[in-house]
């Protein structure tokens, strides 16, 4: 297994969305500072619009008078009182990571040489491919590669397989690197918030299909990427990051496809992070990123 | 009538579309090297699609032996052999433009103050408005402006007066600086490939109205804006320029329409610049931008 | 006088810097809870080499039931707990801001019409020039325009007669868009973190006079422009914002002045607006910006 | 060796830079023409201050009637008489670059895996550290690794035993991926415009030693990687490529590393594919880079 982290401390976060009312930031602040914490970031944001309070604060657990096992516990109180729904995320707490991955490596190299470098908090625990293409990259980094080929008529006993493995490992995060393969409803609502997927244009223009041709084709001078969580709507959930990149008359769609592998790497990785550092809330179909 | 021109120099610009075919290039040169002509700008683009070659070449008139006059005619013989779509245009022809304008000023304001400052070479020859907001604006440049109510029902008639003041005016380009109005087929047909647009959202992505309102609504991380010459299909037409903009959760729609200010004024400065020194060659729905 | 102020609400904002201590955000909030606010926004960043703490919280004053000349009086105690360095800002009192101009006029146009247009939330009082090219944009916008001739001979006197200027018209910011006068360090001390500057390089890239050619004769394939507080030192005051655009070989010194235009109003107008929004706090020669 | 080749045809291109004269473009397209060459790619610049003209031209070899081994014969007449200073290349000739490495990887992986997709049009056939860091890469990629300790004092010699392998594998290029030792003028001087490397600042800001940390202090918003030349004074060769990232007071010297080397790579890649693609051309200490 990879494991490779960068050296984060010991602290807690806690990602909080509520209806909007006064003194939620005090009595949270207070709940912190009662017991001895001394927050490190705090971030908040109303949305007008629908009356919601978001939240994320971390703090130093180092004089923490509670016990981490206990923390929850303490702090039901307070979420009972404004209705939280509400995360509490551990540093010390390493996400373990499924990399899916088809015939395309770069996103898979990307990541892999990100986590080994440190700059992703997470083990790889297992690469899934319906190919063999990527097992060297595997290899080299001493990855369990699993190779699962899959077939329409199938869907479902492939699936199973994939659970299976899911299960072995205790996945909590699966990356589409470029995987190219739709999930069912099903095992998309498992991993609800949990698979985050690339898609290689600038979401919403160019759903489905060969992006890079329907760039090409409509004469747009700037390319996009995106990355959002899978949801059942094809390249319809809520998004985490985008990026772009200018293009001219003179690239052709192999050009475009090569730009974009660039802004494919960089978005997906930006994306996993966040979510790895526990950036991300999600509200409806959009994410309130606290980076 | 505002006037203020960069000093370009006495040259003359040749555009060229057509089938591609081994030769052009040392033809074109020869014609202006044989007549004593120095070559400033010469670019190209195969598209390799449609076998289609595109040119542009400048060249000082200086000691050119040939008179301005008879320019197109001495050129028209290689002209025929490669069966090109060419024009000709001179840096001391000025194009005469029309800025068209609804309620929104800031396009209005940045066009305005650069083609002052030297930037556009052009003449504002005329502002015409369905608002009377923008009349101190034209009074300060001195510019004529016209205020032309327009409704759904007399939409020919409308059109009707807009064209008598085109016609007076000698216009060459109509720029829509946030117009808000559709023109009719008729009227873009007159002016082919000479209506710039300026969108606001990065098209293909939310066409139509509000698209400020419909970015908000997906939640995306990046806004833009498009410029573009009218076609018959709204927000269709070849796209020119584009370029975007980062946003968060914390931008509310009013935000969004701040933010997206900011790219109109470029997007359709930088649009109106390159039509004016004749750098975009338009092919099918595309634009060749010799920038 | 020129007023158009967006409609931000009543609010009051704090600014906070001390050194850095467990309850400080507890207290803070618990404060303006206490006292029935609701915090609009809350933003705090820990400086861990210096170990300082800096916090911007806003908060609605339609409950609040201390009255606004009462809140430093009643925050007086937590702030000198923690040895605070603060200010208190109201959204309804609106920044006095004088412009200084030379020649160059894209800044004041750009200034003055986004000021106009409501995205800046400040009051132009008066516009002081050495030259009179500007003197009728300030007539467009009915802003009293100061025409002082300045010689390096009299550097005392003149500038005298604009700190005369400046009383008679509150003048709380100074905006040098594009002087190009140097001001005596007893000028600066006056106005200590409240004149704010644009240079035209990617500071500290070029400093000093003719940074375009300077960029030119080095041969970089990007340009920048640089927004910050004047300090004593020359371009060496804490810098508030950047940004940059890509050139290349093909790009003359004029064609460099003229794409740094377009960076020097986007950087100096972001600059202007995070200062009246009360988002920047200074340290040592550094800017936190809550934006 | 390393080899993965894009299919890129069999052309030729020429890279002219020569005192501007009249009838040169003609001349040249029309050698191309006579011998039966369809050109694909032509671009020239006029630099007015030095009046240099600098031209690139690629043509298809499928009909051209000259050998490879007689075309620069054919073409000297015209060299010779426009004083011409050129090179020619093959797009059949592949490029033999060498990389130098010291224990950050990052770069290495980069180009590596760029090279292996495809991307680069190279053979890496030598990967020289002074580190054993990277040989892990160098092995996985089945490129011969040279841990090659070096030391002040022995420079001399530590030079003559790179200058061995060089030589044995007959390098075309060396990159500097972040090798972080400085290399004497007699070695710079046999690679003349053939090392490339990358400085981790947006030069000529933060010259030398830890540009991060000078960053940092000086309080930048954005910070920038700069691919050059190598040349005897440290930093200061011609640019051929850079880019800059938004950093804010949140960010650590640590995160300026991290995000510094997103740049890094894609900076140097950048860099050196257009070396690869013979698309630069220096003059003095600047480029022309026909992109």
């Amino acid at each position: 297994m990879a494991t490779n982290r960068p050296n984060s401390g010991d602290t807690a976060t806690l990602l909080i969305s509520c209806p909007d009312h006064r003194g939620i930031v005090a009595e949270v602040t207070h709940f912190i500072f009662t017991y001895n914490g001394n927050i490190l970031h705090s971030d908040q944001h109303n949305d007008d619009e629908t009356g919601t309070f978001f939240m994320r604060i971390e703090w130093d657990l180092k004089d923490f008078s509670i016990k981490k096992d206990k923390i929850a516990q303490a702090f039901e109180a307070i979420a009972e009182k404004f209705k939280m729904e509400w995360h509490l995320e551990f540093s010390t707490r390493v996400t373990k990571m499924a990399i899916f991955v088809s015939r395309f490596d770069h996103c898979l190299w990307d990541l892999m040489t990100r986590q080994r470098s440190g700059e992703l908090d997470a083990e790889v625990v297992c690469i899934i491919s319906n190919h063999t293409d990527c097992q060297s990259i595997a290899e080299y980094f001493k990855v369990p590669y699993y190779h699962l080929p899959v077939s329409r008529d199938k869907k479902a006993e492939d699936e199973a397989r994939q659970w299976e493995i899911l299960k072995k490992h205790k996945v909590d995060l699966i990356v589409l690197a470029r995987y190219m393969q739709i999930l069912s409803d099903a095992f998309v609502q498992r991993y609800k918030n949990r698979i985050i997927n690339i898609h290689h244009s600038f979401l919403p223009a160019f759903i489905g299909a060969k992006p890079y041709h329907q760039a090409y084709s409509r004469g747009v001078k700037i390319i996009g990427a995106t990355s959002h969580y899978v949801t059942a709507d094809l390249d319809q959930g809520p998004i985490i990051e985008q990026d772009v990149t200018r293009i001219s008359h003179r690239d052709t769609v192999t050009d475009l496809v090569q730009k974009g592998k660039n802004l494919e790497k960089m978005v997906l990785s930006r994306a996993v992070r966040l979510h790895l550092d526990h950036k991300i809330l999600v509200f409806g179909n959009k994410t309130v990123v606290f980076d």
